[in-house]
């Protein structure tokens, strides 16, 4: 069957009460669907983007050649198989793909929110998608998947709405962000407030999008550093020049250089400064163990059949962060969780690009 | 017997011959001296220093109240005793305490050289040190010791002169930089070009270090995410946060942001931004075989007794690279070189904090 990829956006007229005590009203979400959803409605998979992903995470639209962030995994016959399950994958509010966030008209003037725009947390956003997925009549699904903030995402689900999911997939992530994945977001957030053309949020999107905007691309350049393993780095880049004409040992510019550089300032292009400052926020502050007397407190709500995975060389979250969660699991009696270390060079990323190493398990888990 | 500090500057009228083929003339090298030298010139020790670091390592100026960057290491009585040895360090080229660096007056019109210093190495490093050393009429030495950039000194010493240390003890360091370190690097680069104030070179030095400079600042915070490992980040920080009256959980600032921009801001009122662009670049382009056929033929060359020692969690120099440059070492037939590997939670930082871990080993080699 074809993968029939739809793209809708909801509008919604009420309240959004967000863990902050503020509101957002009204406020758009976006998402794409994949598949067909069946009769009885037992066939939806839900998928969650990380920190820069978008609801586009499969398939290629007409006028543009790129495929969606996870079309190695969703798509018929694949590991997400679409001739069997309903795929929903939603932009989280705070992000720039449609739903709401900074950037979007706030009432009455309709100008953008910008520093206005309230703090959302990865629980706002799942609680978000939870109200779009009952105007969509679906009250439970199949199974959540999602790797890093969708891997947060996920793993929020199913200690807030411990009956909404029958499986849930939580990868490369962790169960509260921990100090050096918040020092790394805390680079590309000073490096963003700092440089002038960001004119303390009142930039011009449109100026933004065709000169770039270097603090954004700088600290997603620190950001990169923390997305590989050395492993990889050193596979990938090594010590080597982009030319290496002999006098470039002391004037050139080293492959890892040019990565950085390349998609530093290219990032800056499609993705908008506020979003980037208010989910790295979300992600800095996210911890499952917020509004319980314990991280244990809040595991022992969870019902679903729960798949941890973790990637070996992966510095943001760290293998240990995963098993950490998966013994905490264990001690508050969990006896439907699993946890599984992919070996893997390719560090953070490997969610991404080594498909190959966690497709057949995400499939047999699916069945 | 006292420290007796004392602090130089000695000025050299020939050319210095930089590894690009570019000439230095005239320069001056800034370097401080502790103990007495001996009768026979047998018991010097010099000490290299690191990135930001400087010739003061150790004692406390009149007027200041902060001692040397290796105070706890050196000393009356200390490892590095200068009751016995007579201890130098000298401010590199290229740095900002003194030695000639792009900020130094350039002839004939005294302008600062600005951009128009040359690339330096570490190789030019030692080899203006080795020039002093011979105006002091200091033919050879008892050690040499360095952490981080220091090792890369002390260790380019061993190769380029072969027969001027007795001992060498390198720290903290590799043999050519990886690419996660010229990565770090590199952000802390891009985020001072980027910046408009560093006026494409131009800034006013007064200026910066009266206000800063924010984009050395987030460079620089980059690097400390390098200097730490993770488990002293979670010690010293964890997900605490600077304040904690519950709101906080939303919108207050972590430990390791204030951390992270206390050292980052206040860094930009003592260090200048081209000297930490040449430095920086030295530490990238640092690679000992150079000009050699290989690693391994450069490491023929060695004749000290040389000591390696690096530190279980260091992120930016792994042990790993030390116990490679020490199996190279062993495949070239080397039998007077010892390799140690130190546990330690500091990470890179270790080789300036943790000194009980290691000054009895410095002790005991320099006996």
């Amino acid at each position: 069957m074809p993968l029939n990829l739809k793209t809708h956006t909801e509008h919604f007229t009420n309240p959004l009460y967000l863990e902050s005590g503020r509101i957002l009203e009204p406020y758009d979400i976006t998402y794409e669907t994949y598949g067909e959803l069946n009769d009885d409605k037992s066939n939806v998979v839900v998928v969650c983007h990380a920190l820069t992903g978008s609801h586009h995470c499969a398939g290629t639209y007409e006028d543009d050649t790129k495929a969606g962030w996870w079309d190695g995994l969703i798509g018929p016959g694949k590991a997400i198989d679409t001739d069997k399950y309903f795929v929903i994958c939603t932009n989280v509010i705070g992000s720039c793909f449609g739903s709401t966030g900074p950037m979007s008209p706030q009432l009455p003037h309709h100008n953008p929110y910008r520093y206005k725009f309230p703090v959302v947390t990865v629980k706002d956003m799942i609680k978000a998608q939870r109200i779009l997925f009952d105007r969509l009549n679906i009250h439970s699904v199949h199974a959540i998947v999602g790797g890093s903030m969708g891997g947060m995402q996920a793993l929020q689900f199913a200690i807030h709405y411990p009956k909404f999911a029958k499986k849930i997939i939580s990868m490369a992530t962790t169960h509260a962000t921990q100090p050096w994945a918040i020092a790394f977001n805390k680079v590309a957030q000073e490096s963003i407030l700092k440089d002038p053309d960001f004119k303390q949020g009142y930039y011009d999107s449109e100026v933004i999008k065709e000169h770039g905007l270097a603090g954004m691309a700088v600290g997603r350049m620190a950001g990169h550093i923390s997305f590989l393993s050395h492993e990889s780095m050193n596979e990938k880049f090594g010590r080597e020049y982009k030319r290496n004409d002999g006098l470039y040992e002391l004037f050139g510019k080293f492959q890892i250089e040019s990565y950085l550089e390349y998609n530093g300032y290219n990032f800056t292009k499609w993705f908008d400064p506020l979003s980037y400052l208010y989910i790295t926020k979300a992600i800095n502050i996210y911890d499952l163990s917020r509004g319980f007397d314990s991280m244990k407190e809040a595991l022992k709500k969870i019902n679903s059949e729960l798949h941890l995975i973790s990637f070996s060389n992966d510095l943001l979250f760290k293998s240990s962060e995963m098993k950490e969660l998966s013994d905490m699991l264990e001690d508050v009696g969990s006896t439907n969780h699993h946890y599984r270390d992919i070996e893997s060079d390719y560090g953070h990323d490997a969610f991404l690009v080594e498909l190959d190493k966690f497709k057949d398990y995400v499939a047999e888990v699916l069945k």
